[in-house]
């Protein structure tokens, strides 16, 4: 086994500390890579506070994961020693189901192996995640990273990035269409650059009128403050696409009614409480609430190289892993510009 | 004027009863048609009982109306006297917005003219509806109607005949698809046939086992009663397709779980109350949750020639307008096979 040095929790009452533990020695398959920085996603924190039930402790958080190859197995093709590699939410899933088959395993329908708070394909075997120095995963779960990029602000990218860029992909938005993005966070601020890369016009919907400012430097085309009820009634019916990174509670109807005709709202943030959703809303313009999770292995790896070419990666804050709650803190008060990432040399 | 017979609610405490009232004189591009069949929809008796807000009194219901022309004005093309006419829910709009101008006048952002328990585009003339001996509408919104067909049992079509067509073909529903018709009433059965006419494999979702005959005689594959927890924990993640008709309160989530990774729900009933819908019952499967309102004029249209071309109906009980309470009332429990249709002749 390989000694790896990381911070846990070990339990849902307890901080996270420093915890030392092993990974799995390297297979024929696998990549041993040194993480070198790994970005802090919400869900870090709702999981090592077991606030969506379930979590499995000791836990080390992390599913933002990049570093440099230190050792291959006998049969891996895709990487080498020293190549700057990543892993984002997913380590493994069944492989066989249709969905992994056809690239989804996010949706595998057997069950896929999360980063961390997970258990590895024998359904035993606990998952730790990136706040930690060293990872072992199967090479068809690890990504490739271009040396073009900032690698700390790339880290992002394998949470943030993919699940904004995978539907504005599956839903093929770009030129010619108007998507809103609400939220200006983490994923908010992934969602504006990729929507203005792919042609879209962008407006940012936000209760904040400080981020304005921000919203236009990250190439957003309008702002409306979603508190100001002018503003608000000015955009009914005129966007074509909503990106809803919001995870807070909030009225689906209102930005519902802010779609044109045939609109479709995209939520992939997940609110602690159920919305109460009016059959109208849709009914009333043949409107579509659709969902979306991360993104699969080939449409990650296709997000990496896209980003690569057009120069895109998060704008981060970096810390010192011993200044985790502090960031945990701002973060939960919307104020990082946009995402926290652990320089994993501060271990 | 031309004076009209008909069956009106005076206000929302007091039955439908004989009520003499006036229609406009045949305009230059109207067309007036002898009401000889109006279907009666559930909306009727929300409407008529205000149960909605809203209504307007007196209130002549119904909008699934067809019958025989009998004057048109100087400029009406496409009908002359003795042809056979229909009007659905709608007998105007604005003609100018983006969709009027695509045919999705069911959307029309100046506010269409409802056929009964409306106004004309004039915002303030009341329309009233099919429960009476003879129309007057713009040529526009007459739809054309094959002699091929039983003439009572097309005019369904007009409202449960194009609220079923028109989702099914704006989503693409057809062959190598999964569908589950939810609910089997005046839309599902409708529903069921558009289905079965276009190639996919047919399920009905019902609560009520004793449909299951019904059900396999309208066409369908599958039958799956939702009480049965077995029963439908076997079809969980499998349709590609939810064509939901049921207007009671349910529960999406659990339609939802039966939907396989990208599946739709299409919501075309109105609940009275709004639905609790967790987020992850769309993220985790990519799943959308749509909704769709009758269709535009070009498509019923095309909706009315497709079932000249393939022979459908919809089934019906025809029934003496004096018995429209008894009909009401076996409406709200369900018990019609599968719509009551008036014979205007027992006006």
């Amino acid at each position: 086994m390989i000694p790896v040095k990381g911070y846990a929790a070990q339990n849902a009452q307890t901080d996270l500390a420093p915890w030392n533990f092993e990974r799995r020695e390297v297979g024929p398959h696998d990549v041993q890579f040194e993480i070198l920085y790994c970005g802090v996603c919400h869900s870090d924190l709702h999981q090592i506070k077991d606030e969506w039930g379930g979590s499995i402790f000791p836990m080390v958080p992390g599913h933002e994961i990049v570093g440099k190859v230190v050792k291959v197995g006998d049969h891996v093709k895709k990487f080498k020693i020293g190549d700057l590699a990543g892993t984002g939410c997913l380590v493994d899933s069944c492989r066989v189901c249709k969905n992994c088959q056809d690239g989804l395993e996010q949706y595998c329908t057997n069950g896929h192996s999360q980063t961390y708070n997970g258990v590895e394909q024998d359904k035993v075997t606990p998952t730790y995640g990136g706040y930690s120095n060293s990872i072992v995963v199967h090479e068809d779960f690890v990504l490739q990273i271009s040396e073009k990029l900032d690698l700390a602000a790339v880290a992002p990218l394998l949470c943030a990035g993919i699940t904004t860029y995978s539907p504005l992909k599956h839903w093929k938005v770009g030129k010619g269409h108007k998507l809103a993005v609400l939220g200006l966070g983490g994923l908010g601020h992934m969602a504006v650059k990729f929507g203005v890369a792919f042609g879209a016009e962008v407006t940012v919907l936000s209760t904040s009128p400080k981020k304005e400012e921000d919203a236009k430097k990250l190439g957003a085309h309008h702002f409306v403050v979603t508190s100001d009820e002018e503003q608000v009634k000015a955009v009914a019916g005129t966007f074509d696409f909503i990106l809803d990174t919001v995870s807070a509670d909030h009225d689906l109807n209102l930005y519902l009614s802010l779609l044109a005709t045939n609109g479709v709202h995209i939520c992939v943030g997940v609110p602690p409480t159920p919305a109460q959703l009016y059959a109208f809303s849709l009914i009333g313009g043949r409107k579509s609430l659709v969902g979306s999770m991360i993104g699969g292995l080939p449409e990650t790896q296709e997000m990496l190289d896209y980003c690569a070419e057009h120069n895109i990666v998060s704008d981060i804050e970096l810390i010192d892993i011993k200044d985790i709650y502090a960031a945990y803190e701002r973060m939960t008060k919307g104020d990082v510009r946009y995402r926290f990432v652990i320089d994993l040399a501060t271990l």
